[in-house]
C-alpha cells in the first residue's frame, strides 16, 4: 500500500526541549526508526510539518542585526533543507538499501486567500503576553494564543496546487523513498501571466499532505503526532478518545485551531473525496495504526465510495 | 549536449552588495535569464555554490543567542533550500514548459580528509583584521585572508561520492531541469558500519561538480562566474587571460586557492578523466562560451582521448 505520512514538525523540536541541533536530531532518529519499520512493508511518501523550524529560522535570521530578514517562504524553503537532510540521513541510517530522497517543494496558492488577511498559523517559540505584545509592536508580528502561551501568528492559506507533482511521481515509480511538501510546501503564488512568486506565509502540512494523498492515489493518509488519537473535548474531564469514527461524525465536532483541526480536516477531506483511509496517531504507535490496531481511524459511514 | 553548469554563490549573494532576499533574488533572476538561453538548446544540470549564503545562515545562527548554533552541514541544507528555492522559482518562470526541480544532495567525504586539519575554504562576510582576531577567539573560528580582507575558514574536504545519484539520473531521464548538489553537497561521511553523519565542512562546488559530471556523462563541465576567463598573472601588469588551453598547460601554473585554483582543478579532472571539455567565464557569456566563443576553453591536447 502507498501511505502519505505526515510528521508533525513538534514532533521533531519539541516544546521545552532545546531548540538545538543535538535535540531535534535525537528526535528525527527516533522518528525514523519508527518510519522505518512501516517502509518495510508498505510504500512511503513522507512530508513534515516545520512551524518550530520556520520560527527558529526566522528567531536567528531576526537575532542577525546586519541583514534584512528575510521572508517566510525563504524560512520555508530552509526548513525543508534542514529537516530533509536530518530525516533523509535517518532514514537512510535505518533502510540502508532503499534510495531516499529529498525534493524542494513549492505549493501554489491563491493571493485572494482569505487566510492572508487573518494570520492563523502559530511558529516559532512561545513567549509571556508582555513579551508577544513587545514584539508584535517591534516587528509588526501578530501575536495571539497557542494553548497557555502567545507565539507568532502568519497566514496559513489554502494548498491548491504542488508545482513539482510531476517529478514527484517519477521518483516514487523509481522505487524512491520520497521526503517532500515539507512544511506544507513553500508557498508561492502564480499571477495570470503565469509568473510564480514566494509569499509570506505557512501552508498547513496535514492539508496539503491530503491534498499529496489524493494526487498520488495513496491508499492511507497517515498523519503522525504525539498524541494517542484525536478527543473529543480534549482538555475536560469529559475528553475521550475516538478510535473509529467517520467525516460525517468528526464534522459534528470542533478540534483545536492549529493542532488537531487541521488534522481533522485533512482526515475528512481525504476520505471524503477518495474513499479509503486516513488515520491520526502517535508516532510511537506507526506499525499499530497502519495496521488499524491504535489512534484514530477515519473511514467512510457507508465503506468506501467516494464522493467526489 | 547535457552541460552541468556550476554557478557561482558569490554571483548570487555579492561581496559589497547587501546580503539581503531582494538583492540575492534580483542576481538570481538575472542568473536564470543566462542559463534558460541555454537550456532552449541543451539539457542542464545545475549546481551553485553556497559561500556567502552558508556564512549568511552562520551569522544568522550566531546572532541568536536562544539557540546554540547549528553544525554546518544544516547550514549547508539550509542553504541548498534557500538557492534552490530562488533559483527553481526564477529558472521555472523563465521555461514556462519545464519541469524544473531541487533535489536536496549529500555527497560523501572522508572522515580522515586532511582538509579537517587545515580549513581552507572562506565563508561569510569579511571583517577586518582586528574584527576577524575577536571572532577567531570568542567563536574558534579559523579566519584567515581572502583577497585584501579576513573571512572565517572551514574544512573543504575532497567530494568522494553523491548519495543521491541514482535519483538525480532517474529526474533527468524523465526531462526535468534539475538543481542539485547545492554548494558542492551536503558534507555527510559514511562509517564502517554504513552510517551516515553529517560533518562541519563545506565541499568546492566546482569540485563537486566535475566529479557529478562524470557520473552523469556531461559533455560539459560549464563553470561561471564574474570573471569573463582564467587569467594568468591575475592582478599584476602581465595579467592574460587564457582562451583555449588544456590539463597539461594549467597544470603549469598556480592560480589564486578558494577562487580560480578550484575552477581550474576542477576542469583538468573532467577533461583528463573524460576527453571532453570544460569552460570556466562569466555568466552573461554563458550562451558564447557554449559555443566555445568566449570564456577560457579546456579541452585535452591530443584532441579527446580520456586518460582514465
Amino acid at each position: 500500500m502507498r501511505i502519505l505520512v505526515a510528521l508533525g514538525g513538534n514532533a521533531l523540536l519539541r516544546r521545552g526541549e532545546s531548540a538545538g541541533a543535538d535535540a531535534q536530531r535525537k528526535n528525527v532518529e527516533a522518528a525514523a526508526e519508527g518510519l522505518a519499520a512501516v517502509a518495510h512493508e508498505h510504500e512511503l511518501v513522507i512530508t513534515h510539518g516545520n512551524g518550530p523550524q520556520v520560527g527558529l529560522l526566522a528567531l536567528q535570521s531576526e537575532s542577525c542585526r546586519e541583514v534584512p530578514p528575510y521572508p517566510l517562504d525563504v524560512f520555508g524553503a530552509e526548513s525543508e533543507g534542514m529537516v530533509g537532510h536530518m530525516l533523509g540521513l535517518a532514514l537512510r541510517n535505518a533502510l540502508p538499501d532503499r534510495d531516499v530522497v529529498t525534493v524542494l517543494t513549492e505549493v501554489v496558492v491563491s493571493p485572494d486567500d482569505p487566510a492572508f488577511l487573518k494570520p492563523s498559523k502559530p511558529i516559532g517559540p512561545v513567549y509571556s503576553a508582555a513579551e508577544a505584545t513587545r514584539l508584535a509592536q517591534e516587528r509588526g508580528w501578530t501575536v495571539g494564543r497557542d494553548g497557555g502561551d502567545y507565539r507568532r501568528l502568519v497566514p496559513s492559506p489554502e494548498p491548491n496546487a504542488v508545482a513539482e507533482l510531476r517529478s514527484l511521481r517519477v521518483l516514487i515509480d523509481s522505487g524512491a523513498l520520497l521526503i517532500c511538501v515539507g512544511g506544507g510546501g513553500i508557498p508561492v503564488t502564480l499571477d495570470g501571466a503565469g509568473t510564480m512568486r514566494g509569499v509570506e506565509a505557512v501552508i498547513d502540512k496535514d492539508l496539503t499532505a491530503a491534498l499529496l494523498a489524493r494526487r498520488l492515489d495513496a491508499g492511507l493518509l497517515l498523519m503522525l503526532t504525539d498524541i494517542a488519537a484525536v478527543q473529543l473535548d480534549w482538555g475536560t474531564e469529559k475528553a475521550r478518545p475516538l478510535h473509529a469514527t467517520s467525516p460525517e461524525e468528526l464534522r459534528q465536532f470542533d478540534f483545536a485551531s492549529g493542532s488537531m483541526a487541521p488534522k481533522v480536516e485533512a482526515a475528512c477531506r481525504f476520505v471524503e473525496a477518495t474513499g479509503r483511509r486516513a488515520a491520526v496517531g502517535a508516532l510511537a504507535d506507526a506499525e499499530r495504526i497502519v495496521h488499524g490496531d491504535a489512534g484514530t481511524q477515519v473511514a467512510s459511514r457507508d465503506g468506501g465510495s467516494p464522493s467526489a
